[in-house]
C-alpha cells in the first residue's frame, strides 16, 4: 500500500471519454489498496480559449481577474472526474486550489507555491476518499485565486507529493516519457528509463517540454520520485530520480534544441567598468530574461558583446539596446532571430573529458558554424544558424551513442 | 450618494458585448458617486450546458461535485466583467461566493443562505472599488462550494443588499418589470409601477418567473426595496416594496397561471382518522411537494381526495398512490396531467368582498369548469382544464379591470 500522486495533463482529460479512461486508471490503483491524490489540468485548449476571451476585451487583462477566469478550467475537470468516479461507485472529492490550501505568493499568473497545508487532504485520504485537486491554482494570503503559469499543474502535483511524502508522483501526459531527443525530429530517439533531477532540469530549461522546470526543482529539493508516462499506454515511462552511481557511465543522456531565442550583438563597445551594467540594467527593468552572454575582446579598448533573449521579447530588446548603444558609444546593434540552441546534457560529463571537443568536431564536420557557446557542469550548448537545427540534433544524437542506447 | 446592489441575469451578460453594456451601466452609477456591488448570473445557457455535461456521465451526478462544476459559470462572468471594467479604467474586483463569505447550509444544489460576513465587501467599497460578486453560489461551514438553485442569483443580490443595508437592490433582467399578467399571453398586460412584497410572493409562487421566491422572502423580511427592470432599456421597471396604504385601492394586481402541476384523485377513501396521513406521508418521504388538497365528503363514510403535485413528479406520485390505495382501501387512483392553475392576486382582497364570486362567474360565463379552488388572504387560485388557460387569463385580466389600469 502506497500513497500515489497522479497528475493528468490537458489532453488526458480532453473530453468525457478520456476522463472515463483516467477514472479507470485511478480505480485500478485505488482498488489495489493505495491512497490516491489526483491533480488535473484543464481540458486541452480551454486555458488558451479563456485567455483569448479575455484578450477580446483588452490586450492587457487585469491579472488578478484573469487568474479567476483561468481557474475555472481545472475546476471543471476535477468536478467532472469526481462525478465520474462517484457514478462508478468510488468515493471521490474535489478540492480547488484554495480548498487544498495551496498557498502561493501574490504574483498573479506566475505565482510560486509558498506552502501547502495538507491536513484536509490527509483526513480525506484516511476516510479512503480519492482526492482530486485542481492543478495550476492556489491562493494568496488574502484569499485571492492565483495561478502558477504555463505547465503549473506539474508543480502542483510534485509539491503535493512532497508535502504528503508520497511514494511516487506520476505525471501522465501525451508522450511516453523523457526521450534522448525530440522523436518528431530524430527517428532514433529513445525513451530513457531513468534520468537524474539535474539532467531533467537542464533538459526542461533547454527546450524539452515534458515537465515544467519548477516541478523538477521541487522534485529535486524534496527528493520526490517522479514517473513521467503516457496516459494512453500501459507501459512504464521515465523515472526522474536522484542521481545514482551508474548514471555517470553514460556521458550524454540527451540532446535538446530550442528555437525560442534571438541574438543581439553590440559592436565596438568601449571596454570600461560599468558598461555591461548599463547594457543589461534596462533589459532587466523591462522584465526581459537574458540567457547567454558572450564578450569578445578586440584591440583598442573595444569589445563586442552578444547575448540572447526570448524571441517574443526580441523587438523590445532591440529598441532598448539602440537607445543604450547611443549613450555608451557602441558602434552598432545587430540582431538575428534565425538562430537555434542545441545542447547535449549528461551527468557523465563530470567524469568524462573531451565532450565539448567531440561536440564541436561533430558540428564542424557538417560545416555548421558555432555562433555562441555556453557550458555548465552537465551540459554544453551551442548557438547555431536555425536552418541547421535538425541536422545538428541528429548528428549529436549519433555521435554520443544515443542512437543505439 | 447611495449604496446600490445591482443584479444582472444570464441574458444581460450573454456575451462580451452585453457585458460591455453592463459595465457602462455600472460606470454611470459609480461615477455619480454611488457605491456599487454587482451580482452576476452565468451567461445565458451556460448552467444548462454544464448540467447536460454532467448528465452525459450519469443521470444522478454527485451533488457536491455538480455544485463545483456549476459555480464556474458565475466565476466566468464576474472575472470577465472586472477585466472589462478595469480595461475601461475603473477599479473593480471579483469575489466568488466563498470570498464574499456567503455562508449557506449544506444542501447542495438548493442551499439556503445562513449569513453573510460582509466585512471584506465593506472594506473594498471604502476603497472605492466596484465589487462584483458571483451570484447563485456560497460555501458551507466546511468550505465546500454550494449553489442556491435555479434563480439563486436574485437571492444572492437581495441577501447582500440586506446585509449591506443597501439603499436599493436593482434586478436587471430581460423583461421590463412585473406585469399584470404574462404579456406573451395577453396583449393588454401592463407593467406595474409598484407591487407589495406579499403580492410579489404570490405572483412568484403562482408562476410569474420574474423573481425567485426566496429573493422576495428575503426582501420582505429585511425590508429591501427591490427594483425589477430591463437591462436593455433605460426606463424604470417595477418597485417591489412594503405594502403602502393606497395599494389596497386596487383589488387585483395581477393574474398568473401555471401549467406545471398535475392532479391525482383517490376515490371512495374510507373517511377515518389517520387516512390523510397514510396518503401524504409516503409522498413527503419521496420528496414530492403537494400544492393543493381538496377533500369531498361522500355518503357512507367515504370521501374523495384530490391533490396536485409538480408535473415532473407525477409518475412517481401516481405509483406511490397506487400502493397506498391498496393498503387504505380506496377504490381508484385517477390522474390528470392536463390541468392549469389560474390565480388572481391582490392585497386589496383583504378589504374587498366578492372577488371569488366575480372570478367564478367570469369563468362560468366562458363555460370553463373549475376543478379545484384554493384561496389565501390575497389570492384565489382555480384549477381548470389546461386548454382553457389563455382564455381564462384574458377574461380575468379584463374583468378585474387590469386591461385599463
Amino acid at each position: 500500500m502506497a500513497l500515489i500522486v497522479q497528475k493528468y495533463g490537458g489532453t488526458s482529460v480532453g473530453d468525457l471519454n478520456r476522463i472515463r479512461k483516467v477514472a479507470e486508471r485511478i480505480i485500478k490503483v485505488y482498488t489495489a489498496g493505495n491512497d490516491v491524490v489526483v491533480v488535473l489540468s484543464a481540458m486541452a485548449g480551454v486555458t488558451d480559449r479563456l485567455i483569448q476571451l479575455a484578450h477580446q476585451i483588452t490586450k492587457d487583462p487585469n491579472r488578478r481577474e484573469l487568474d479567476v477566469l483561468l481557474a475555472t478550467g481545472e475546476q471543471t475537470t476535477v468536478s467532472l472526474l469526481c462525478i465520474m468516479l462517484e457514478s462508478m461507485g468510488y468515493p471521490a472529492i474535489s478540492l480547488l486550489g484554495y480548498q487544498a490550501e495551496i498557498l502561493t505568493n501574490r504574483a498573479f499568473g506566475r505565482a510560486r507555491i509558498v506552502e501547502i497545508h495538507a491536513d484536509r487532504i490527509k483526513e480525506l485520504l484516511s476516510q479512503k476518499k480519492i482526492v482530486a485537486v485542481a492543478g495550476f491554482q492556489g491562493r494568496d494570503q488574502q484569499g485571492n485565486i492565483t495561478t502558477l503559469g504555463r505547465g503549473g499543474s506539474d508543480t502542483s502535483a510534485v509539491a503535493l507529493a512532497a508535502t504528503l511524502r508520497a511514494d511516487i508522483c506520476e505525471i501522465y501526459t501525451d508522450v511516453e516519457g523523457v526521450f534522448t531527443t525530440d522523436p518528431n525530429l530524430c527517428k532514433n530517439a529513445r525513451k530513457l528509463p531513468k534520468i537524474s533531477y539535474d539532467e531533467m532540469l537542464e533538459m526542461a530549461s533547454l527546450g524539452a517540454k515534458v515537465l515544467q522546470i519548477r516541478a523538477v526543482e521541487f522534485a529535486k529539493k524534496f527528493n520526490v520520485p517522479v514517473h513521467v508516462r503516457s496516459s494512453f499506454k500501459e507501459e512504464e515511462g521515465t523515472m526522474v530520480v536522484e542521481e545514482e552511481k551508474d548514471m555517470e557511465r553514460v556521458v550524454v543522456s540527451g540532446v535538446t534544441y530550442s528555437k525560442d531565442e534571438a541574438r543581439i550583438t553590440l559592436t565596438r563597445v568601449p571596454d570600461q567598468p560599468g558598461i555591461a551594467s548599463r547594457i543589461f540594467t534596462p533589459i532587466a527593468e523591462a522584465g526581459i530574461v537574458v540567457d547567454m552572454i558572450i564578450q569578445n575582446t578586440r584591440k583598442g579598448g573595444l569589445t563586442d558583446l552578444t547575448f540572447t533573449v526570448p524571441k517574443s521579447d526580441y523587438q523590445r530588446a532591440m529598441a532598448i539596446q539602440k537607445e543604450a548603444a547611443k549613450t555608451i558609444g557602441a558602434e552598432q546593434v545587430l540582431g538575428d532571430e534565425h538562430i537555434a540552441k542545441v545542447s547535449v546534457i549528461g551527468v557523465g560529463m563530470r567524469s568524462h573529458s573531451g565532450v565539448a571537443a567531440k561536440m564541436f568536431t561533430a558540428l564542424a564536420r557538417e560545416n555548421i558554424n558555432i555562433i555562441m557557446i555556453s557550458t555548465s557542469e552537465i551540459k554544453i550548448s551551442c548557438v547555431i544558424e536555425e536552418k541547421y537545427t535538425e541536422l545538428a540534433v541528429r548528428v549529436l544524437h549519433n555521435v554520443f551513442g544515443l542512437d543505439s542506447l
